[in-house]
Order: C-alpha cells, then sequence, then structure tokens
C-alpha cells in the first residue's frame, strides 16, 4: 500500500470485521459495556488475544472497566474505514450480482452501488433498486467519468482476471472477485478473491469426521 | 463430531479447499507433476507449511520427486469428502438462493440441490434448472421422506437461528448459513457462517492503509 499505516497479521485482519458485526449487534440491543470476560466468552477467543488485537491499534478499554461498547464500535468502524463512503459497481448482473445489489446494508454502511455491467443485452437496460445495468462495452466511458473505488466481480472465471486487469488500469483499488479463481495484480491495490466452494469443502470435510 | 477422525487447525480446515482448488487447476492444464517449491511459490505458502498441512493426513510425496498431481488431488478429493455425494436444499429462493443453485459446479462435486423453499408466494411453484421451490411450510414433511445432508440458508437474519435449529431437528447435519448472523448449535452438527460484509469490510480496512 503506498500510504501504509502499519502491517497486520491476516488473522487479525479477519477477525477485526467479526468485532464489529458483535459490537453492532451490542450496540443495536442497548448494551453499553463489556468486561472483556464476556466479549471474550461471546465470540470464542481469549482475552489476552482480544487485547491483543486491539494492541494493534492502539489499544481500548480501560482496566476494570471493560469496554464502552459504543465507543469501541466506532474505534473499529473507523478503523475498518466505515466511516467513509465507497462508490462501488458490480461486474456481472446475474444472481449473485443482483444479490450484492439488493443487499440494503451495503449501502447503510456507505458502500454506493452506482451501476451494473452485463454482456446480455436482456439484462442491459433494465436496473436493481433503481441501478441500472449497463453494457460492459461502455464501462471504460463510465470509468472515465465517474470515479469507483471497489468493483465486485460476478462474472465468468475466464473472464475474472482481464476484467480486473481493465479495473485496476482505470483507477479502481478494490476488487472483490466472486469468480472462482484467484485474482491477483502486481499494482497496489486490495484484491479479496472470495470462494464460496471453500466453504462448502470445509462443510464436507469437517461432516467427514475432522474437527476443530 | 460423532466419529472424529482427528483435530486440524483452523488454518489447516481453511487451507485444504485452496489446495483442493489449486490441484484441480493444475491437473485440467495437464501438469503431471509438481515439486514442493514449485506448489508453494503458486500457493504462496513455505514448503515446510506444505509438508506440515500433509502431514496432519498422513503425508504425501516422495523426497526428489515431489508431487505426483494426480495422486496428490484424489487425496485432497477424498479428504475432504468430496468422492460422495450430498442431498442439499436450500432455504430462501431470492437471488443468493438462486444464485446457488444455478452454480453447475456443485453439482458436480456432487452437492445435489434437491429444493429450494421459500415463503413467497410468487415464487413457490416455480423451479431453477428444474428444482422446484417448496413451501417452506412443507419442509418437515419432506425432511421426513428424504435424507438431507446440508442445507444452506439465505433467509432474513432474524429467521436463520430457529430455521437452523428446525433443520438440525429432522437430521440435516450441515448447515451452510449465509443469513448475516452467527448461527450455532449445541448439536454435533456443521456449521459455516459465510459473512459476505466481512470481506468486503476486509477491503475497506486494507484501502485504509493496512497491509498484510
Amino acid at each position: 500500500m503506498a500510504k501504509s499505516k502499519g502491517r497486520v497479521s491476516d488473522a487479525v485482519m479477519r477477525r477485526m470485521p467479526k468485532y464489529y458485526r458483535y459490537l453492532k449487534e451490542m450496540r443495536d440491543d442497548g448494551i453499553e459495556r463489556i468486561s472483556s470476560r464476556e466479549l471474550s466468552d461471546k465470540m470464542g477467543l481469549t482475552a489476552s488475544q482480544i487485547r491483543q488485537d486491539f494492541n494493534s491499534f492502539g489499544g481500548f478499554g480501560q482496566q476494570g472497566y471493560g469496554y464502552n461498547v459504543n465507543e469501541l464500535y466506532e474505534e473499529i468502524q473507523k478503523i475498518l474505514g466505515l466511516d467513509k463512503t465507497y462508490n462501488c459497481i458490480v461486474i456481472g448482473a446475474g444472481n449473485l450480482g443482483q444479490a450484492l445489489t439488493n443487499y440494503s446494508g451495503f449501502e447503510r454502511e456507505g458502500f454506493h452501488v452506482m451501476a451494473l455491467f452485463d454482456i446480455n443485452p436482456r439484462l442491459i437496460g433494465m436496473s436493481i433498486r433503481d441501478i441500472p445495468i449497463l453494457d460492459i462495452e461502455d464501462i471504460e466511458g463510465f470509468l472515465d467519468q465517474h470515479r469507483v473505488d471497489i468493483a465486485a466481480i460476478c462474472a465468468p472465471k475466464d473472464a475474472a482476471q482481464s476484467i480486473a486487469d481493465d479495473l485496476i488500469k482505470y483507477g479502481v483499488r478494490g476488487i472483490w472477485n466472486f469468480a472462482p479463481t484467484d485474482v491477483t495484480s502486481s499494482s497496489e491495490v486490495v484484491i479479496e478473491n472470495v470462494h464460496l466452494s471453500d466453504n462448502l469443502h470445509t462443510i464436507s470435510f469437517r461432516m467427514g469426521g475432522y474437527s476443530l
């Protein structure tokens, strides 16, 4: 990253969104304060693991008091960059692309979907909660005229890498890839490859008798 | 698990599907043999990490030869339980439920979707690649008459836990939950909670300057 704030381990990086989720739920339930013991019980982590995680960001909480839920929630919200807004597009307006676009939670969190793009003439011209499905042929012009921060790729496997390369060339800095292949880049962009089948394989694996 | 074959760490559990993916791709590309060095470069893991992972399952590969891609692929396929077939249902026939049902890769891997269930009368009676959308009211009878191994929950957050409880009561042993909440159970079933928003939050987090 160009303006690196610091390196955190992959494990910490995966846990931060989980803290955020739990704190949001507690806040919504009107819980004002939580001891580190209660938080660790809820999250299935040790209290020292939690302390260590938070220390990566300067540390929160107060000896003997525990955590103020709302303050901690807001701190982690900032760390996750959820105090900002992001212009997003979705490449591929099939079921998955539509599912992501329809999920109103993303909009509430500041992820604003501007448009979907597809190759299918039957989809082009339609819209999903007032968000237009545009012709993938027109994406270059769109990216010239709009700042797009994050693109979700819900396209076929064989097209994913070249789509990502084009997006990155036009300044998209975040790629959320759902095509069943690992998209990569040498540029300083953020890429998350989501492999839903990996989750399913973990289920069949564990059903075969392996346990954590 | 009732018939525990052994405990493996969460990290190993997450890596096994990834090995499977890479080996499948190599096999499809006609690669017959790979050195542990090449495999580690491809996967972004150290050779000793790979050896350690494989040793959890008795170890594969041969000093000086490396790995026979097809043999290793088939071994890991078995470990992941992908040499078996699974009867699956999908609860919630919205975009995400339809996306999962439409993904033909699952069928090829032995995950056979028997039916979707929904509460929406406009969806009930329709079908997705010949798989019927049934009334959620009829699920009890369906589970009485069919062996269902895995259920994907693509229902609203507030309904997810009670749906899971019912499914488990009727003998479903694997729950693949996409509702944005952690479904839990005291029974010996396998539950994978998928939080797509966690991935998105990891992107905004890393775009803010944190790096691995």
